[in-house]
């Protein structure tokens, strides 16, 4: 059977283009776009065509023109952008358990694949946690924890993975922060995240599994107590 | 802390609208839009405004204009389309590693939350599967089997999971149906997802949860055979 032959559009090309310009993080997000004529310029492109795709940018939540001054990099994908808008439509309770889901499986593929960096980089993480645990700084507490799931994410090696999951949590970033804060006097937080990492780090995915189902039960009761 | 507040532009208000007459069904997809000069009318805003926001969503994959002839309804969700283009750029086994993530957390809560006329659904598509594969007609076996895994995130009463699920499973459809065609013949097809659907029904997330792995773990050695 043949297949249909996608063809884009000049305004297509244009979008595709700044897209990959700001997912490479050659334009950072915060940061203001070339001005028009060099654009049109390199992109070899009309005024009209340009503004066009730069609008459709926009709209998507990737550029914000900001009247008078240019226009700024608000955000480096449309994938974010969509799954913070689906997310700001949906329960706290249905977007967690879609975060628990990509974190278990994260969990059981890191246990099977992290490397000795992965390992070494997992057990800093997991160090800081307890240290700032130890003198009670919940604030520089939560972001050690977040920046923990983060490494154990990453060990996993698959990039679509990492992605949604990235992007699912900073959608809830807030909500996740109150909970984490909640429940960081109960129990010994600094003890929370033994078992998951020793896992990963003796590979043992169905033992990491079990470790993150646990702290999710925990996350879930504090939640259905109406914590957060 | 005061909140910054979101102030939509027209263009993006027509977008919006336009996104939820889509979502809702009310335009189907497939179908041609009304013609420009009643949307003018029922959306009270200028020639050049609607034009902008059709335009965005051309972009953006919803819309198709189609010249000469009229702008057609191509996708229902914004967020689907991002995800087909991620997983365009991924490969099969990432995608599908993010899948069964979803599928596995979706086994376990409908194993909690399951109603009566989930079960009976679920049992349905179970017969159905394992009547086609007694005659051996191994292309309807593959659509009851999707359909029983539909089913099944249908039970878990999470949207945002049965969304993210939808479009994942739609942008790899033509991958995951010829999966399932090679295993088919291996085993006994019939068998294959009694532990989860016996699980599900008896309400036991533990055993749901690793009815789904064993299948995952099957269907990877299978990718990993290079049997797709």
């Amino acid at each position: 059977m043949l297949k249909k032959t996608t063809r884009y559009s000049l305004v297509d090309q244009v979008i595709i283009q700044i897209e990959a310009l700001i997912e490479s993080g050659q334009w950072p997000v915060g940061g203001k776009i070339p001005p028009e004529p060099e654009l049109v310029a390199e992109l070899n492109v009309s005024r009209n065509t340009l503004r066009e795709g730069i609008k459709a940018l926009c709209h998507a939540g990737v550029l914000f023109a900001k009247q008078g001054d240019g226009t700024y990099v608000c955000s480096n994908s449309t994938l974010g952008v969509a799954i913070q808008r689906r997310v700001h439509k949906s329960s706290l309770l249905d977007t967690l358990e879609v975060r628990y889901a990509l974190e278990r499986e994260a969990a059981r593929l890191s246990a099977e694949r992290r490397t000795e960096e992965d390992a070494e980089r997992i057990m800093n993480c997991y160090r800081e946690c307890n240290a700032l645990a130890a003198e009670g700084d919940k604030l520089r507490y939560v972001a050690a924890d977040m920046k923990l799931h983060l490494a154990i994410v990453e060990a996993s090696g698959n990039p679509i993975l990492m992605e949604l999951y990235g992007h699912i949590t900073e959608a809830i970033q807030e909500s996740i922060t109150l909970l984490s804060e909640k429940t960081f006097g109960r129990g010994l937080p600094m003890n929370k995240h033994i078992h998951l990492v020793e896992a990963i780090v003796r590979n043992d995915p169905d033992a990491a599994d079990q470790a993150v189902q646990q702290h999710i039960d925990e996350m879930k009761k504090a939640i259905e107590a109406g914590e957060v």
